[in-house]
C-alpha cells in the first residue's frame, strides 16, 4: 500500500478478516471508503458496532438473535417436537429460505474436530441434551454438513442422543434437484444409490 | 434475511456498498461479524472511523494522504518539474507500484462526464492549474483511464492547459507487455499501431 499509514494499514488488516477478501480486494475497499463521502465509513462503522452489540446467541437454540430467546424458539405455530440440528447460524437462514420447515432449530455453533481439537464439549451439545431431557422433543434431524467432520459429528450425536423415546435422524444426500447425473461426483452418486427409496 | 432484526438489515446495507459486494456477500460478511468474536467486528468498526478521520486529501495534489501536504508532495528526491494526472488515488498507487515514475502527481478526482453532469468545477483541474501557474512545472503527463470520459478529459486538459512553457504528454496506449498480439482487442491494436515509435 503506498499511503504509508498505520491507521490505513489497519483498516485494510480489518477487511481482510472478512470471507473471500483478499490482499487486492481489502485495498480495493479501503481505498473506497477513504475515497467516499465521510458518512459511507461512517455508516458502516457503526452499523458494525451496533449490530455488534444488539445480536447475542439465543440461550435455548444459540442461534444469532436480537431477542433473547429468539423468535423460532417462541414461535407458538412452530412444532416444539422436532428439532433440527446444524453447525451455524447460516444453516437455519437456509433451511428457513425454503420455508417448509416448521420445526425448532438447535445450532451447534462448530462441528467436532479432534485435530484442531474441538471436542463435545466446545460445541452447545450439553443444551441440546438438556433440551431433550425436558421431554418435549421427538424426533432430531441432523443437518451438520456432509463434510469428514459433520458426518463423524452427525455419528457422535445419534449415539449420546439415542433414547428410545426420541428418534435421531440425517438428512438426505443426493443428487441435488435439477442436476444432471453427469455433474454429480462419484461419492455423492454413491449416497444417493445408497439412500435410495421405494418408488411404488 | 432471517434475523429480523433492523440492525442487522442496516449491517447488511452497509456491507453493500462496499465495491464488488453483493446480497449474498453482504449476507456471508454480515453472518461472520456476528458469529466470530466480539473485538473480530469492533477492530474493523474502529479501524474504519480512525482511518477516516485521519485521512484528508493532500492540499497539493489531492491524493489521500495522513500528513498534508502528502510526502509525496514534499520529498526532496522527486523531480518537481513533472506531474502526473491521475483520475483517483488508485491511479497514484499503480503508478508508484512500478517505483520507476519520479515525478509529481495530481489526482483529479473523477473524469469530465457531461451525462452525469460532472463539469471541470467538479474536478481538482483549477487547483492543477494554479499549480502549473506558479511556474515549476515543465510536463504534465495525463494518465487518465482509456476510457472515453478519460480520452475526453485528457483532451480537454491538453487544451485548457497549453502554455508555451508547459508540455502536455499522454501515456502510450498499445499492446500490454507479455500480451501476445491474438489478445489484445482490435481499438488497442489500432492505438497501438498508430502508436509506433522508430527502431532505428
Amino acid at each position: 500500500m503506498i499511503l504509508q499509514s498505520p491507521s490505513v494499514e489497519r483498516l485494510l488488516e480489518a477487511f481482510r478478516m472478512l470471507p473471500g477478501v483478499g490482499r487486492r480486494t481489502a485495498e480495493r475497499m479501503t481505498l473506497h471508503m477513504l475515497s467516499a463521502p465521510e458518512d459511507v465509513a461512517m455508516q458502516l462503522s457503526e452499523a458494525l458496532r451496533d449490530a455488534r452489540q444488539r445480536i447475542r446467541k439465543c440461550s435455548v437454540c444459540c442461534n444469532l438473535t436480537e431477542i433473547d430467546p429468539c423468535p423460532i424458539c417462541t414461535s407458538e405455530s412452530r412444532d416444539k417436537s422436532i428439532v433440527c440440528v446444524v453447525e451455524q447460524p447460516v444453516g437455519v437462514m437456509a433451511i428457513e429460505k425454503g420455508g417448509e420447515y416448521r420445526g425448532q432449530y438447535h445450532v451447534l455453533l462448530g462441528v467436532l474436530n479432534p485435530l484442531d481439537g474441538v471436542g463435545p464439549d466446545d460445541l452447545s451439545v450439553g443444551r441440546l441434551r438438556e433440551r431433550i431431557a425436558s421431554g418435549e422433543i421427538r424426533e432430531v434431524i441432523v443437518a451438520t454438513n456432509a463434510t469428514a467432520e459433520g458426518e463423524a459429528t452427525a455419528l457422535y450425536l445419534a449415539r449420546v442422543l439415542a433414547q428410545p423415546d426420541v428418534k435421531v435422524s440425517r438428512i438426505a444426500h443426493g443428487v441435488p434437484m435439477g442436476g444432471g447425473l453427469e455433474y454429480a461426483d462419484e461419492v455423492t452418486l454413491g449416497h444417493a444409490m445408497q439412500g435410495r427409496t421405494p418408488l411404488s
